[in-house]
C-alpha cells in the first residue's frame, strides 16, 4: 500500500508541530509528509524578535527552534523558499511556486490530508509613504534582520536617533521598549485612549505611566495618515491629523490578521474576523481532510462563545500538535481559549484573561467590576511590590468574567490562576476558597487574586440584593 | 433587646478574622465581642519568623498585622495574657485565668457564639535535654525572640558558630537558612530518606542538593535521641542513636499538632490527627454555636476525600473570615483543601499540591507519575532557569491527583496553576489545553506546567491501553 501525503502549507510552529507530531505517530512508509514555507526560516519564535532588536536574545538563531535540516532527518520533506499559489479541494492537490529558481515554473502536489498553516499578515494601512524604506513590520525574521539592518545603517550614518512606533499594543509596546534599550528616542503613536487596549483603559494607564518612566513618549487618540520620505526615498516622519513625527527607523506594530487569502481563493469558511473555521478537532469546517491552525483561524473563545483571531505562538503549537495527532491516526481537540495574555514593558508586568468590560457588553454579559491593590509577597518581605488586580463576574451568577493585573515581579504570571478558573467556570465565590501557594516570599496571607475574588463575590451579592 | 456575645479563644489569625468579619457584619449594639489571648501578641505572622530571625525583616511589629489596640478600637474586647482553662458547653461559658495577675483567680465568661481558634504547638519528643535553655520552637512571637536572645548571648560570648535544627519540614529548611545567614555552621538531622516530605524522595533530593549549596550539612535517615546539656544546663550538642553534634543553639522544626486540649476536654469530637472537625460552616460538629478554624482544626481534603491538620496561615484567615461571616449573621463556607505548600530555599523555590506518591497509595488510588524538566522562561530568554515538575494524574479518568514543582524564579507559583486544577476536578489531558500567560519572558511556548500534563496524559493512555 502506498503511503500517504500529509501536505503543510507553512513551515512555522503550527505546521510543523503538525508535521512532527504526525511523524511521531506514523514512520514514514505509512505517512509522507511535506511541507511548503515561503521564507527562509522555519520553526522560530516570531515573539523573540522584539528581544532580538533590543539586544536581550542574540539570535536569529537563538529563535530557531529547529531548522529546515533537523526537519528533513526526521523525515519531514520541508521546502524552502517555496509558495503555495493555489489550493485544489477537488483535486486533493495544491500548487506551488519556487520562489527562488524562477525559472522552474508551477508545479502540483497531491494530498490525502492538508495542513493549512499560513500564519497571519501585519496589518498595513494604505496610506501613502507606508511601503517606504525604513518602514518595518514585525512578523517574520526576514522582518527582524531588515530592521536590525536599518539600524545598523542609522548607526553608522550617525542619525539613529529618533524612531516612531505606530500601535501600543504587545508588539509595538515591545518594540518601543526595544529601541529605547539600542538608544533611541521613542514615540509610540495610538487611535486609542490608553496603550494596550488589550486591557481596559483604566489598566492600560498603568501601562501609560510606565512607558512615561522608560522615557518613551505616547501620543495616544492620534491617527496616522501617511509616512513623510526624504529625498532617497526613506521614511523621515510620520504623519498625524495635525502633528509631524521625524523618525530615522518606523515600526508598525498595528496588530496581525489572518493570512488566508489562499483559503478564501479555495471557497474555505473564514469567520468575521478572515480566520478559517475549524471543528473541535481543528479540521476546516466542511472539509474532512483539511485542518488548519495557528494565526490563521479563529479560535472559540470559551467565555464569550465567540470565535475570535488570536495570534499566539502557544495556541498555534497547540493546534499543530492537534492536528498531528488527529492525522497520524490519534486522537485530540483544542477546545477553545480564555483570552490569555501577558507581558512586560521594563519591570512592569501586564497581563489578561477573559473578557474586558467592553468585549462582555458586546455579548450581552451584564457584570460587576472591582479593582483591588495588594501586593506579590507578604506586605513585610522585602521586595513586595504593589499589584493591581481587576475582576469582571457576572451579576446574578457570580461566575468569573475575566480578570487584568498590572505589576511587577511576580505578577504576569498569576493570570493563570484565573485562567484556570475561567476553564473551570467557577465564580468568583468558589475562587475565594481556592489553596494558592502562600509563603511571606511568595505572597501575603491572601493572595491578590483571592483578594480581587472576595471583593468580586461582595459585589455580586450586594448587585443581587440591590 | 441585649447584645449576643461571641467569645473567641485565641488572639492570632484564624480568632482575629472571625472577630474582625463578625464585626463588619454586626455593630457593637448587636454583638458584643471578647477574645482571650494567652500570650502578649495577636494578628501575628508566625510564618515570618524564619525572616525575622535570619535578617530578611528588622519585626517583630513588622510581622504584627494588627495590634491589640487596634482591634479593641474596632470594638473587640480582646484580652491579653489572658488563658481560658475550661469550655462548659452546657452552660455556654468558659472559664479563663489572668496569667499576669495570678492573684486575680479564674472567672466565667458565658457566650451566645464561640469560636475555638487555640492554634497549634510544636512537636517536642519527651527527649533527655529537650526543655533546656538554648532548644528554641519557632511558633509564637516570643520563641523567636527567644532564639534571638540566644543568638545574642552566643554572640557576646564569641560562641555562636553552630547550630543544629531537629527536622527538615517547611520550618526546618527555612530556620536552617536564616541561621546560615547569621553566620552558623548548620546542621539538620532529620528520620526521613529526603528532606522537605512534603515531597517526594526524589523531588526532596533537589532540595537536599540546594541545602548542600548553602552550606548546611543535612543528615537524613537518623533519630535525635537527646540533647546533652553544659555545666550552665544550657544545650552543647544534639544526640542520635551513634553520633553526638555540637550546638551554640537548637532548633526543632518538627512540626505542629493541633492545641485542642480545652477542646477535648470538653468533650468536642476530634480527628485522627487530634484537630476538631468541623461542618462545611466551620461549626464544630454536632454543636450549633461553637466554631472552630485555624491551626487547631482538621480539614477536608479534596483530592483525598479525607480530613487532615494542615497549620497554614493562609487556611486560618480563610477559616477566620468564614466563620465571622456565619456568625455575623451571613453566609459563608470553606469548602476544604488541596494541599498547597510552597517554600524556598536559597533561590530554589518548592511547591506541591494534592498528593505525593504514598499519600495516593494511602487512599486506594492508583496513579501514574511522570517527571519533566523545562524552563521557566523561553529557552532562549536571558535568566531562564532550569524547573522540575512530577505529576500524579489517576489511572483509567486521568484525574490530576498531584503536582510537585522545584525549581528557581518562578518555579513556586506555578503550583497554584495545578491547584486551581484540583479544585476543579481536571484531568491532566484537559489541562494540556489549558490557555496560561505565554510570552518569552515568562514561559517557554508550552508552559512547564503543560509539558507535564502533556506526558502525563500520554502516561495514562498508555496505562489504559495496556
Amino acid at each position: 500500500m502506498a503511503a500517504r501525503r500529509m501536505v503543510v502549507i507553512g513551515g512555522d510552529a503550527a505546521g510543523m508541530s503538525a508535521a512532527s507530531q504526525a511523524r511521531r505517530l506514523k514512520g514514514r512508509e505509512e505517512l509522507d509528509i511535506v511541507a511548503f514555507e515561503r521564507g527562509g526560516f522555519a520553526s522560530y519564535s516570531a515573539c523573540g524578535i522584539p528581544y532580538w532588536v533590543g539586544g536581550d536574545v542574540e539570535g536569529p538563531d537563538d529563535l530557531i527552534a529547529r531548522t529546515p535540516e533537523q526537519h528533513r532527518e526526521r523525515g519531514i520533506h520541508l521546502r524552502m523558499f517555496t509558495e503555495v499559489t493555489a489550493i485544489d479541494t477537488e483535486g486533493q492537490r495544491v500548487r506551488t511556486r519556487d520562489l527562488v529558481d524562477s525559472g522552474g515554473g508551477e508545479s502540483w502536489t497531491e494530498y490525502d490530508d492538508l495542513v493549512i498553516a499560513t500564519g497571519a499578515r501585519p496589518v498595513r494601512p494604505p496610506l501613502p509613504g507606508i511601503d517606504a524604506p525604513g518602514v518595518h513590520g514585525v512578523q517574520t525574521l526576514e522582518d527582524g534582520q531588515a530592521l536590525l539592518d536599518t539600524l545598523k545603517k542609522n548607526e553608522d550614518a550617525g542619525s539613529g536617533q529618533r524612531a516612531v512606533v505606530v500601535g501600543a499594543g504587545y508588539i509595538g509596546v515591545e518594540m518601543a521598549e526595544a529601541l529605547v534599550r539600542r538608544g533611541y528616542h521613542v514615540t509610540v503613536l495610538d487611535q486609542a485612549e490608553q496603550p494596550m487596549s488589550t486591557l481596559d483603559p483604566d489598566m492600560g494607564a498603568l501601562v501609560h505611566e510606565a512607558m512615561c518612566g522608560l522615557g518613551i513618549e505616547t501620543v495616544t487618540g492620534t491617527a496616522v495618515t501617511g509616512v513623510r520620505t526624504g529625498d532617497d526615498g526613506r521614511a523621515r516622519a510620520v504623519l498625524t491629523d495635525d502633528a509631524e513625527y521625524p523618525a530615522d527607523v518606523v515600526v508598525l506594530g498595528l496588530g496581525v490578521r489572518p493570512e488566508t487569502t489562499l483559503a478564501r481563493d479555495a471557497g474555505l469558511p473564514l469567520g468575521d474576523s478572515g480566520g478559517l473555521l475549524t471543528d473541535l478537532a481543528m479540521r476546516v469546517r466542511g472539509h474532512e481532510n483539511i485542518w488548519a491552525g495557528g494565526d490563521c483561524v479563529e479560535v472559540l473563545d470559551l467565555v464569550s462563545g465567540r470565535t475570535r483571531h488570536i495570534a499566539l505562538g502557544t495556541h498555534a503549537n497547540k493546534h499543530g500538535q492537534v492536528i498531528g495527532a488527529n492525522v497520524g491516526g490519534g486522537y485530540a481537540t483544542f477546545p477553545g481559549v480564555v483570552g490569555t495574555a501577558v507581558s512586560k514593558v521594563c519591570d512592569l508586568e501586564i497581563a489578561r484573561t477573559g473578557l474586558l468590560e467592553k468585549q462582555a457588553s458586546a455579548v450581552g454579559l451584564r457584570f460587576v467590576t472591582v479593582t483591588t491593590e495588594s501586593t506579590s509577597r507578604a506586605g513585610y518581605f522585602p521586595g513586595a511590590r504593589a499589584m493591581r488586580v481587576k475582576m469582571l463576574a457576572e451579576r446574578e451568577t457570580g461566575r468569573l468574567l475575566g480578570t487584568q493585573i498590572v505589576g511587577r515581579e511576580g505578577a504576569g504570571k498569576r493570570v493563570d490562576i484565573a485562567a484556570v478558573a475561567l476553564t473551570a467556570r467557577m465564580t468568583v465565590g468558589q475562587m475565594t476558597a481556592l489553596d494558592l501557594g502562600y509563603a511571606p516570599p511568595f505572597s501575603p496571607v491572601w493572595d491578590p487574586v483571592l483578594v480581587a475574588a472576595r471583593k468580586a463575590a461582595a459585589a455580586v451579592r450586594e448587585a443581587g440584593s440591590a
